[in-house]
């Protein structure tokens, strides 16, 4: 196990009814927020009245920055930092997904700066501190609610890139499962999707070698969110599934998975972002294409973790390593594709003959995720895997 | 899975050679410690030099309070109140197992309180709040380090208490795994069991019936409990046993595995502490005596989560509910013996003859921690099955 420092401070409020005790959270730090949410699905179903509501009786202020689009974007963290300034906030209250979360986030780093919060993203200066967050999230994917990362994307150039500190984690985040209940099918499934990758990406890629425990406990997420999904997608009401998997999500990606791992790095989510930003389509669904060819891609190298995942997930037995492991990447994709997830490039409606342009874009962040073995000519490798009916 | 509220804010720094952090994580809270610890097997292993050096760097004074001794007792306590009281400390370190945390928070609870601090172990008053606690564990097994807990016995009718509050969580522990290379195999095995016993009490006793999740965590600490245990009982210096034990010890009992099971119980730990307090045995000692006899007593009445157990961490196929649930208490006592801790109240060198005498102790612990199933009746019946070479 290498040496790690783990340090969450966020406390979690998780159970039904529990959004109404968001403006006792956020009076200690002050009677102003600028409220962050996305495109009115709060509106309709009930979360945006039960904030309002508990804001009002805590005798908090808001201003609010509607229009948080997925893959949210740098132009509204600057009219949100503007926003802020103007009504000098204390807090930032973000609901909604991943991206009403990453672009508050971005937000309070960037009230607090003396400079272009872009910067941050540029790994060009470090975030030193920041307005408190608090989050209620209505989808359970990105763990933004439990930790101190956030993407953004630059629309000039089509840029995503992430900033990642403490000072990032929410105050206070109040997950209620049973906002999820109208959760479509489809963004259950990415949202499964994208919570195995953040769980799997820790597995696969990292520098500790065999690590017993982590392997453990990210087996112990991957079946629940599986198997709660498989229960979501036939009865989208039932709570203790939706309870289930909205802890699983913030499990597999709060620091708990690759605490000890060392150097854990994110390939995937990498190539994936560039496939979002250049055709905006849903990062789950990005993931969903990548995941299983990068695996199968990898596999063929070095399958040793990869049959693990195999035999510990799909109980694929009496194969050697190679096979298992490669089975393990099938039977993966074919679970995603099941769940009503592209698995191809052909079925995330991205042209086959794209190929070679994404990887040059993703070239790009190759440099920044400092990644240097993911030349143009291994991602045109994953990619192909990505067109074809076997990731390998 | 039931409402919750997750919030550990500890910071944990883990890795060989960390101890050497401690002043800088103590700088910006005061300059002025009470620095508690043991007997001196800190000073033996060179833990003292590390933590004093640390200390001295920082430009930080201290006063000492040494020698907390297992099961640790309230005059200590009042001890060190007054020590801290007396020199304005603005920050108490401990040093050494949970009886050195545990003093330690109490003492910072206490200085900090207007009354009595016994109020807060009889829970006639609240912690409201409390000195900043920083931590150098070097036993892995009570997960002082990052809970809330303290457990303190008064000496005047042997009565051991405990106390719980965010307020007691350390600000900062350090955890470097390579100064356990030097605790005894005995410890080693206290510790196991110890850890074992934190992750199962609140795997058989809660309120939320079937929970997935947190039961998949559960044995994945469970198995990495074990086999770390038994590499280390071959190879005391081996690193990674030794860091991958430290690190699960901890998630046993920070509150990970029983968020969302409701109300979570230890009528374990309740019996174990008046083994202890009436005959001033090691805590894993007594744990490892009841754990598999309460065990094969409620498995005799409710046999389905002790089956599940027994198939998941001891592959017992090809057996009914109870078999299969009995054969789990067996094996697991079968495992306490091998590793060389006690499993009968002879091995711990307990009177056969006291079971009713103990029972009538722990009778009265019984309403302190709201269990009024535990009638004398029933921990005579636990109890006797502590003195048959089979639980049940």
């Amino acid at each position: 196990m290498e040496e790690f420092i783990f340090h969450n401070p966020t406390k979690i409020i998780f159970g039904r009814g529990k959004i109404g005790e968001l403006g006792k959270e956020i009076r200690p730090v002050g009677k102003r927020v600028l409220f962050v949410y996305g495109q009115g699905s709060i509106r309709k179903y009930g979360v945006y009245d039960q904030i309002v509501r508990s804001l009002e009786d805590g005798g908090i202020e808001r201003v609010e920055l509607p229009g948080v689009r997925p893959n949210p974007v740098l132009s509204l963290v600057y009219r949100g930092i503007e926003r802020a300034r103007e009504a000098g906030v204390d807090a930032v209250v973000a609901a909604g997904g991943g991206s009403s979360m990453d672009t508050a986030k971005a937000i309070a780093a960037g009230v607090a700066a003396d400079h272009d919060v872009w910067e941050f993203f540029q790994f060009r200066k470090t975030i030193k501190k920041a307005l408190p967050v608090f989050a209620v999230p209505t989808v359970a994917a990105s763990a933004s609610e439990m930790n101190g990362a956030a993407v953004i994307t630059r629309e000039e150039g089509a840029r995503k890139f992430s900033a990642r500190s403490p000072h990032l984690n929410p105050r206070t985040s109040i997950l209620d499962p049973s906002v999820l209940f109208s959760l479509s099918p489809t963004y259950s499934a990415y949202s499964a999707v994208d919570a195995i990758t953040h769980a799997l990406e820790g597995y696969f890629n990292n520098t500790a070698g065999e690590s017993a425990l982590q392997e453990r406990l990210i087996e112990a997420l991957i079946r629940t969110i599986m198997e709660s999904t498989e229960i979501i997608l036939r009865d989208p009401r039932n709570y203790d599934a939706r309870a289930s998997m909205m802890w699983s999500a913030v499990l597999a990606f709060n620091g708990l998975t690759t605490a000890g791992l060392g150097r854990a790095t994110l390939p995937v989510h990498m190539m994936e972002h560039s496939l979002s930003a250049l055709y905006d389509i849903p990062h789950g669904a990005g993931l969903s294409i990548l995941l299983p060819a990068w695996m199968a891609f990898r596999a063929a190298g070095d399958p040793g973790k990869f049959a693990r995942f195999g035999r510990a997930i799909f109980g694929i037995e009496d194969w050697d390593d190679l096979s298992a492991a490669l089975r393990g990447a099938r039977f993966l994709r074919a679970w995603f594709g099941g769940i009503g997830a592209p698995v191809t490039l052909q079925e995330g409606g991205i042209p086959e003959g794209d190929v070679e342009a994404i990887a040059e874009h993703a070239l790009a962040l190759a440099g920044v995720w400092q990644l240097p073995e993911y030349t143009k000519d291994v991602m045109i490798e994953v990619l192909r895997r990505c067109t074809i009916p076997f990731p390998g």
